[in-house]
């Protein structure tokens, strides 16, 4: 199978224009297939106060109602998605930017309320794997905002690092995929004060320990349960590592166990 | 040829969710190929008021500084864009969401100071047709937004007009194209507080005189300016009709003389 990059880019690196033109510039040279998945939270909340709308947040997601909705649709589906794809069009990449709803690429479902209501936000259900395909082997490269719909005409907020692993997992089947999140810090940190504390390699069995011991915690929580169900869906490759070392050995591997990386 | 249907949508008809639905459900039923252009300019004026950004207009024309064309970029490329096709998605059209940099759809330059300074504005150079059309071969229904990139990494807003006239005579070469602008108007009316006063056909001459006595003008004009040059460049038919009319045999019929008319 042919090699398939993908790359989550979050946190303040797509927020801040040095960062993200270094990551874009990084991005552009990487060969082969690959495909670019995007935050913007923090542009969002900053959207969101300007417009005198509350802010809410459980768990590191956003509790969004029909206004949060209508400000994170500008945000990831317009701004930053924008930005992004006319920045990689300058570098020579052939940049595709798509919400789920675009060509229905993600279908998800409105969660169910049961504790919580997290309001307009999106399970995903499908991911379009055919149609990115057949894009990627047009030398296209797709830029997904983390939005995706629910094919009854409505847009939903789905977490970037959800999108990412689903769109890893989907696309499994068709390529050997490699998924790296990058973002503004070195891996999974020991120490979170401490950015030389990176655990080089975590196993499913680490994970849960250091889970309990509170030394993984907030947001890194989803996205190693992202990570993890991707590598069981047969995803090759799973980094988590700085914005500026995507195409280096370093930052955290994630992988289920050692016995399991032998048997790749 | 083939034919292919491109509507132009804009005025209060994108901005109303009842007008949009009905405008939406009777695109979703025109047979073959078909793509929609949209505006979004309330939207935007909307929402630079509520940030307490200035509305500078010219001639019809938005001043466009960095700050307004954030939010241009956020009200056309996402809000506007991505519920438009998530709405179509749910009327089982496969819409596809592009702006200008979307897979370098439309190339366009800075437009030049000369008397006014139009800020981040883009007067289009070249439309992708060839991508246009194989996207539309494989039954991709594109939804375009009235935002163009100058291949050197910067959105640029451009009048959706001329995004409607410049893609249809670009694709003039490979289909037979209809453009149909729709709004809220019956169509070319001799007095604008009537209605029922819809020029049913508009020659060149026509326009000419009809601007001078000033019974054409406003935002009429670089519509009418848009669609002879369609015209002149080989659309096959140019219409300016009523939003929900655009299916039927009402509106102005544009062209360029009644002798041109023979020769097709």
């Amino acid at each position: 199978m042919n090699k398939l990059t993908i790359i989550k880019v979050g946190g303040k690196i797509v927020e801040e224009e040095e960062s993200l033109k270094q990551l874009l510039n990084d991005f552009s040279k990487i060969e082969g297939n690959k495909l670019l998945v995007h935050g913007g939270g923090r542009s969002a909340t900053k959207l969101a106060e300007r417009l005198g709308i509350e802010n809410r947040m459980v768990n590191g997601r956003r509790i969004t109602d029909k206004e949060t909705l209508d400000v994170v649709t500008m945000v990831y589906g317009g701004l930053v998605n924008k930005n992004i794809v006319a920045k990689l069009q300058a570098l020579g990449v052939n940049a595709l930017g798509l919400t789920g709803a675009d060509m229905n690429t993600i279908r998800s479902e409105k969660r169910p309320v049961k504790d919580i209501d997290y309001g307009y936000v999106g399970d995903v259900k499908e991911v379009n794997a055919a149609m990115l395909a057949s894009l990627i082997s047009q030398d296209v490269v797709p830029v997904l905002a983390p939005l995706t719909h629910d094919k009854q005409g409505n847009i939903l907020n789905t977490n970037a690092d959800t999108i990412a692993g689903e769109t890893a997992k989907a696309l499994a089947k068709l390529f050997d995929v490699s998924l790296v999140y990058c973002f503004e810090k070195n891996g999974v940190l020991r120490d979170e004060n401490n950015d030389n504390s990176v655990i080089p390699q975590l196993e499913k069995a680490d994970f849960e320990r250091l889970m309990k011991e509170n030394v993984i915690q907030g947001g890194m929580i989803p996205k190693l349960e992202n990570a993890f169900e991707s590598l069981d869906a047969g995803v090759k490759e799973v980094i988590i590592t700085h914005a500026s070392q995507i195409s280096k050995e370093s930052g955290t591997r994630v992988q289920l166990t050692v016995s399991s990386k032998l048997i790749f």
